[in-house]
């Protein structure tokens, strides 16, 4: 597939079809992820596979307390309309879990340790445009405390759950949000 | 260009030839950049076109600091094999500015606000891959104190300059670093 086309057309999806995804075409589309840039090289990646059903529906709860608290935190009555339904009938879920420990220099810098994550999300990107090519919808999926997620999936204390990628064929198609002018985005050129 | 070309053949690159980038690409590569997924679509990146020299010695000297006070900090003896010297040669740098009220719910998680920045990790990684199609070799720079970088660059506090991406054609080939099997990277399939 076109490098631009991927880019372009790939649509965060939040209706699946109930068709199963295999493993193998998810192995290859992670294989692919993990070429993404990292500090020093130190590939602070990994992944949790989550087709089981119960797993799925803890998840799904979470999420849902956590969308009620922050329409509460937030004020954002808009929010009400926002369902996270999906995460009952999607096929798959990719699980990113980024390792504070693998991420160089930032971890002695005053801002905080975030090189890990930045390289975490370059290969989420990864994940979606290879998921795109091979014909699967995905989502980039946050709404979730952290000390949840990783009781739910027994995930060690000092690693970090960042993101939920939901994957499945999509149901419907997917309107095209639209992009700034690209000029409003270039604030300087010096 | 092939997508999977451009995701496993990208390098890191520290090494530019003295050509210099025009704009007309440069708006290609972040016009395809800005087709990153981001929280509510809010679009949280803006971007700094870098030509100037002084601003480039002064980025330097910053980067130069910030490895020397790292190198203490770490008791990494091996970064002073690590040289910045390519700051001074590169064409273009492109400073991707990240808007923290752009973010979503995420601002309301105790985890702190992080959204934002992984929406411009993968504008980013788009950034790398659309210049890679282009011919030119790239570097996610991130080893600067962001209020310094502000200070050159004239960026508010409030907003956060969270990668210089360093561009230009290579001046030599790049070795390919090896990647771990993926199969000991998906550590469980529930």
């Amino acid at each position: 597939m076109d490098l631009f086309e991927a880019i372009k057309e790939r649509r965060s999806c939040r209706d699946f079809l109930n068709e199963p995804v295999d493993n193998e075409t998810l192995f290859k589309i992670l294989e692919i992820a993990t070429w993404a840039p990292s500090p020093l090289n130190l590939q602070p990646w990994e992944f949790i596979i989550v087709r089981d059903q119960v797993t799925r529906e803890n998840i799904y709860n979470e999420a849902l307390r956590c969308k009620n608290w922050g329409q509460e935190a937030s004020g954002w009555d808009w929010l009400g309309k926002y369902s996270v339904e999906f995460l009952k009938n999607v096929p798959v879920m990719i699980v990113v879990v980024g390792d504070p420990k693998k991420t160089g220099l930032d971890a002695f810098l005053e801002e905080g340790n975030v090189g890990y994550q930045y390289a975490c999300a370059a290969a989420i990107q990864n994940i979606h445009l290879a998921a795109y090519s091979f014909g699967l919808g995905t989502l980039w999926f946050t709404l979730y405390d952290k000390k949840n997620i990783r009781k739910i999936l027994n995930i060690p204390s000092e690693k970090n759950p960042l993101s939920i990628i939901c994957l499945g064929k999509p149901a419907t198609e997917i309107h095209t949000p639209k992009r700034k002018d690209i000029r409003s985005k270039i604030i300087e050129i010096i």
